[in-house]
């Protein structure tokens, strides 16, 4: 049985490039140089900012990704379910941040495997009942697991809200067998400002210290960890305003940046290279690596197509998709097209609306960016790698 | 490798409920009793209309469910691509619609196979440029491709707009060798109201009929087919007024009473049992078989839980998942939920508001109902079929 909707080549993809009309389409593909631009240069940022990289995998869940990312010199991969975790460390990571509170004991079981294994594992609790119900747990198969006090804030999404509450979640899990404390974590990408990403990490940083300072931190090596796509800058730099001692080891976490995209995430990046001395510095910049490319099946009223591809295709949480070539027979089209707009995504079907001096025909293919690629990469079970002129180089298996 | 996230139970499920936490949450459960109830409710209403039912199978694209929905009477099973037409062909299918334009040599051959195979396939076309590559390739192979004339409305989806433009492209189409014209199909989803639809079916249907009295019609079955899961009951009623002779089979399309929903799926049934004498008159109803269950992982803020699962698990552009069962030590809790409320989704979380009678706890479960099946299907590469007391009963497996 054909296992999903990419699986289908009219004859050997190899040496041929995807406008050619080998492979059935619409089809996600992956930029190589792209991606591995987008790696190597997350990981000199880390690099230069003296801070550890553990990509979050949730974005692309693509354990030939993972190895590259590792290969690179990635830290561990985070993740956000045990189920995430079993994909991270199939894919040879030794060290994984399950950047979430873990629950069930159908979860839990799927952890004390990898833990069994001699991997690094650690998880976010917020809750001593989270606590109590994990060290049951791990007592029982005579494991420990490394926990993360989350830090939150008001109005936010996980983590305790105040120090008080910190600092007694921290005792309990100090005092209870089966868990260990290992650190601090933080999601900071709900916050608003650059001040208030700081002030969030001064605070979980200098209750970090504090615990090292009190003797509760237990696991081998203590963590103080945050940072998705968005302010990964500010958090590094705020973790070496720290000066963390030897025993606490800073990880930031983005996981967008290794496609990057065309919208969201292109514009939270020019925002860092607007404040980080460091960014600007580092030869380069992230690269878009994730496109879609689907046909133009119809053009039912003057200035207006329909493209063969839909929500069941690409992300539109965060923008619609948008088309940045044309191709016709095989070949490019040098055609304007500043003034075309994605106005609609169905399940299956894009409504496109075109500028007059385009001339789109039907069975022409069009390439599309997109935005947020989380969203994007969990429609498919497939993506196709392909080099800078197209050409298909193999495909890249998802897990979700 | 594990395959998906649904995969890991903590023992055999067999005889146990999705409340013992056995099973890897979040997970997506099918109620297989509703989903049984509303096959047979929606062959009733087709067999009782006259009409023919080919359920549009891109919602569930589970071919375990398409072989319930086949053995329950259905004509065929409805299609958006090439790739999904193999899928139902896999399941048994022997005559599928493609209710959409196919292009691409790739999508083609897959098509082609099908046709070799013996079965019968039927596409859309609403370009001359379409009908003549189609042409091309169906004849190169010896084949010919069923093809239907897409009739569209200004400001909607594909399908020509007006009478001339349909009575040219039949006759190129009459006209081609390797396809053959085979009827006419449309897509009333995008129609506005009830008066709409009527009139769009009403020239469908005419402009059916008036190909027929010419001779035109070429294929051994003629459809005239439309209907989705909104309108399906106007349609049936129009095609009834036709009176259509027995060379022209109508077919109604709708996908997503198979699981029907808790949002807007269900208030587009209740505008249904409004308006149709035949719904009110057949015993039953619909009843939403798809649910999602998830741990509330964290409850930060007083009023303010955390659930486990987020936009990577259940659809979120028709209505946000809402939480309609509250599960604690296996045990359901009799809290009324009135005045409750998820209010943000995430990738992989979602903010739940809750009364202060509730008094959920950490670790506790939430059954949640949805709305749009189509993409939380898409999300999961196995559901559970459970039965009314949420035993576990087996997975169905999905293609995307």
């Amino acid at each position: 049985m054909m296992k999903h909707k990419a699986a289908h080549t009219l004859r050997s993809p190899l040496n041929t490039n995807i406008f050619e009309d080998v492979v059935a389409l619409p089809a996600a593909i992956l930029k190589r140089s792209a991606v591995d631009n987008n790696i190597e240069w997350m990981q000199r940022f880390a690099d230069q900012s003296s801070v550890c990289l553990a990509p979050h995998g949730k974005t692309t869940m693509a354990p030939a990704l993972f190895k590259r990312q590792l290969k690179a010199g990635a830290w561990g991969i985070t993740v956000a379910t045990a189920y995430q975790a079993q994909i991270a460390a199939q894919a040879g990571a030794r060290r994984i941040i399950i950047a979430n509170q873990l629950l069930g004991q159908a979860n839990m079981a799927l952890v004390a495997e990898l833990l069994a294994q001699g991997l690094d594992i650690y998880c976010c609790v917020d809750s001593v009942t989270n606590a109590e119900t994990l060290a049951t747990f791990f007592l029982q198969q005579q494991l420990e697991l490394a926990c993360l006090v989350e830090i939150g804030i008001s109005d936010g999404r996980c983590g305790v809200r105040d120090q008080k509450q910190a600092r007694q979640l921290a005792e309990s899990i100090h005092a209870l067998e089966g868990i260990q404390l290992a650190g601090v974590e933080f999601y900071e990408g709900v916050a608003k400002d650059k001040a208030s990403v700081e002030s969030w990490v001064q605070q979980a940083g200098g209750f970090c210290l504090q615990l090292h300072a009190d003797g509760l931190l237990q696991h081998h090596t203590a963590l103080l960890t945050g940072a998705g796509s968005v302010w990964y800058d500010v958090v590094a730099e705020s973790f070496a305003r720290l000066a963390l001692p030897d025993f606490i080891t800073p990880v930031i976490r983005p996981g967008c940046y290794i496609t990057h995209d065309h919208q969201l995430y292109h514009q939270a990046q020019q925002q860092i290279k607007q404040r980080s001395a460091l960014a600007i510095q580092l030869n380069g910049d992230l690269i878009p690596a994730l496109e879609l490319v689907a046909f133009i099946q119809s053009i039912p009223e003057k200035g207006k197509a329909v493209l063969g591809l839909g929500k069941r295709d690409v992300a539109f949480d965060a923008g619609l998709p948008q088309v940045i070539a044309l191709y016709r027979h095989g070949k490019k089209r040098n055609v304007d097209l500043q003034h075309c707009e994605t106005t609609k995504v169905m399940d299956q079907h894009a409504f496109w609306h075109y500028s007059s001096a385009v001339q789109p025909q039907v069975g022409d293919m069009v390439v599309l960016g997109s935005s947020h690629p989380c969203l994007t990469f969990d429609k498919w079970r497939c993506i196709w790698l392909v080099d800078d002129d197209y050409h298909l180089l193999e495909t890249i298996e998802t897990f979700f």
